[in-house]
């Protein structure tokens, strides 16, 4: 546990409390009780070593924690906390990608966007037994493509649609689909580094035989076959990938799940062979576990339909249905013969709202030479016709002082939880901060760092 | 293909065609057409080869196909066919489970039953915190509960629930936590044959390290650690099981999928360590992808939540809302408080159909000794008082015939597509045919059966 702790995708809130002996660290088994406070204030820890052999585990301290709440409203735990001006003493937890700041948007739409499933409805496996997918719904196809259309971020014409329980079902899907069992050996698997911290541990979790992660693919060259996985905007720094392995005989998956244009200009029409979307990043319904790929090769679409039919018989049709009125509401606001205002929007909304939050992490950071973030190239977005830097999902942040070895560390003794560089496959020097939790977590990581910043070293 | 096919929970539509020369079979893309009728009707066949490396195959035929349609309403396609007086030429697809005949009653029930979403809702990855499976919604687990208690099939008591993409996804998430990934060798699964088509596909489909196929439990014996799928009521024959395999290191998986009283005598509170349930197959909301297991380790439950945080982070929130909706409406109706007519209430509802059905397949079966069914002695069931012989969801039916070898190609020549016996791990002269599908199809089923009894040999 601890420092050797591999975290996976937004579920390790890191298990620093272990190491923080001063404060008086007590382990137990789901509830973190605050003993010297008049309220309880709990939080469940859910993490993987590195090895992805351990599973969650529980832990108490004293301090209090801003957790999730049990509900879909995420603010509402936040202010169940007894004292909320954010003192010092708060722990805030950034260091997953829940998408809590889209909540304020759909809830301005109101009553327009609900989606209502009599008790008959969806009773067969089948969704349209016409497609390779048999489980995709058709009304979700239609409006994933309408949404790509309008945004102008992906080709979609002579794409196969697979639908998955998110990308994350996606992404092991498309690894059976390029892997055979009668191959002696397992197929290699690269991303450059920094890489979203998952793909290691979803390549080699089951120890299969199909497929191994073989880490960095900067350094990787080779003669045989191998998967590239290209994700761009990049988790998790925001930068625009294009694969760099060596090898004639790679085959590439697009994970693009934050090539949407409140994050990032969007310059073309990706037109790759095996693209990764998700709604927990584009509209932000992280709960509905809805993940789409865009396939050319139908044999492809048809081995990844296999792999979803083994695994989980399909995908929620509910969840479907829903993410097509989702992504319904967000297409038809930008109709031409929509009445809605500009930025009611929800592309101009969120990317407004990344600006902001750009801004003040910007202003926070820059105030001494502490810390740095990425420099990302602006460019001309065909989308809205504005000129803008990346403003990402995540903030790739450095602490450049030479006393600071491990970034991670040094923000949690300040009550910041950061995912660590390491499970990028980066330097220790490195954190990924959320940019998209709430309003009021993200006001104190931004008062924190400025205070950091101005401190003198 | 054909012959050699692994059939998958229903998914493989038996690829009889290609070996139909007479019928003229030629193999396509993805649609039939019926070259000599006026209408075009199509079918897209889903298999999985012996092998479990092959995905799905489209196929063509001259025959009418009674396939599923692309709505959730099942009749449709029905009625959609040219001529549905049920002739001998249309093909009746009864090789998979899908709870079609469960849509009538709830059509019955009305807007009663309609599930509401707005769109701000389950926006977060977590519902849960406090909880292990911390994506697990409240509501719903309040709601399983609530049900096991009415029904009295399942202590609940001191359990920790695990909320699954159907059960299929729990069968490979206890797979995960029961195995290490420093075990030299690959743990053994085993089952009783004849066993759930699916198990030796979804335990060795990722050539995984941490877990192995090993066959019929009956013959099994070893020293060693190893794991005993034991399904009860059985998958396909009924029966009611327990553990067999011999040795001292077995672990349980109970799957308990049919032990509603619509198909068996509930005799007892089943009080496993590990037991499987799914809303597919208690209440036919198929569509939905909803399982959910009873564990009562808390590390393995941990293990679990940690598999389906890896896999697909989580369960779709929609689906586990809906869920619980529907399974609070079963409960509600048995409330003292309740006016519903006894009829209307949902497993008096499907255990009066189940009745009707059984009585009419035996009707149909038992006119000669060229079939036969197990025979499954009665019990008295807890829940509604009542004695009865077990009318389980599927009917393993037995060609007695010396001269059908493989009772599956015979039903096929007659145009009804079963399920081989010897995809659970039995002999050929054994088929699985679903119970539950549409009213229009299981008459057919019947009156073709009957015909086939009432002819000489």
């Amino acid at each position: 546990m601890g420092k050797g702790n591999q975290c996976l995708l937004g579920f390790d809130f890191k298990v620093f409390l272990m190491l923080s002996v001063a404060l008086n660290v007590v382990l137990i088994s789901k509830v973190l009780y605050q003993e010297d406070g008049d309220k309880v204030n709990k939080i469940n820890m859910i993490c993987l070593d590195s090895e992805g052999s351990k599973h969650g585990d529980a832990h108490v301290s004293r301090r209090r924690t801003l957790s999730y709440t049990t509900t879909s409203n995420t603010d509402v735990d936040v202010h169940n906390v007894e004292d909320n001006s954010g003192g010092d003493d708060v722990i805030i937890d950034l260091d997953h990608g829940n998408p809590a700041m889209y909540e304020e948007y759909w809830k301005q739409k109101g009553d327009e966007i609900t989606v209502v499933i009599p008790g008959w409805q969806f009773i067969s496996y089948f969704s349209d037994i016409k497609n390779i997918c048999w489980f995709l719904e058709p009304e979700f196809a239609k409006q994933a493509i309408r949404l790509h259309n309008l945004v102008g971020n992906a080709v979609t014409q002579d794409r196969h649609i697979v639908v998955g329980t998110g990308s994350s079902q996606l992404y092991e899907a498309v690894l059976y689909a390029l892997t055979t069992t009668d191959s002696p050996e397992p197929l290699s698997v690269v991303s450059a580094a920094p890489y979203y911290s998952a793909y290691p541990l979803q390549t080699n979790y089951r120890k299969s035989g199909l497929h191994r992660w073989a880490g960095d693919a900067s350094n990787f060259s080779t003669d045989e076959p191998y998967v590239e996985v290209v994700t761009s905007p990049n988790n998790p720094d925001g930068s625009i990938r294009q694969a760099v392995a060596k090898g004639d005989k790679g085959i590439r998956i697009h994970d693009l799940a934050y090539y949407w244009p409140q994050y990032t200009p969007i310059t073309h029409r990706a037109d790759e062979d095996i693209m990764l979307f998700t709604i927990s990043k584009s509209t932000g319904h992280a709960g509905s576990r809805i993940g789409w790929a865009l396939v050319k090769d139908p044999e492809i679409a048809k081995k990844m339909t296999k792999y979803m039919e083994i695994s989980t018989i399909g995908v929620s049709k509910d969840s479907q249905i829903r993410a097509a009125r989702i992504l319904q509401a967000v297409s038809d606001d930008y109709d031409s013969i929509s009445n809605v205002n500009e930025n009611e929007r929800f592309f101009d909304y969120s990317y407004n709202f990344m600006v902001k939050r750009w801004k003040e992490l910007k202003a926070a950071v820059d105030k001494s030479e502490k810390f740095s973030l990425p420099d990302l190239p602006p460019d001309t977005c065909t989308f809205s016709g504005q000129t803008f830097e990346p403003q990402p999902a995540f903030a790739w942040l450095k602490c450049e002082e030479e006393t600071v070895d491990d970034c991670a560390s040094f923000l949690r003794s300040h009550n910041i939880l950061a995912r660590a560089g390491k499970h990028f496959g980066a330097s220790s020097k490195y954190v990924r901060i959320s940019m998209l939790d709430t309003s009021y977590k993200f006001k104190i990581l931004t008062e924190r760092l400025s205070k950091l910043s101005s401190m003198k070293s």
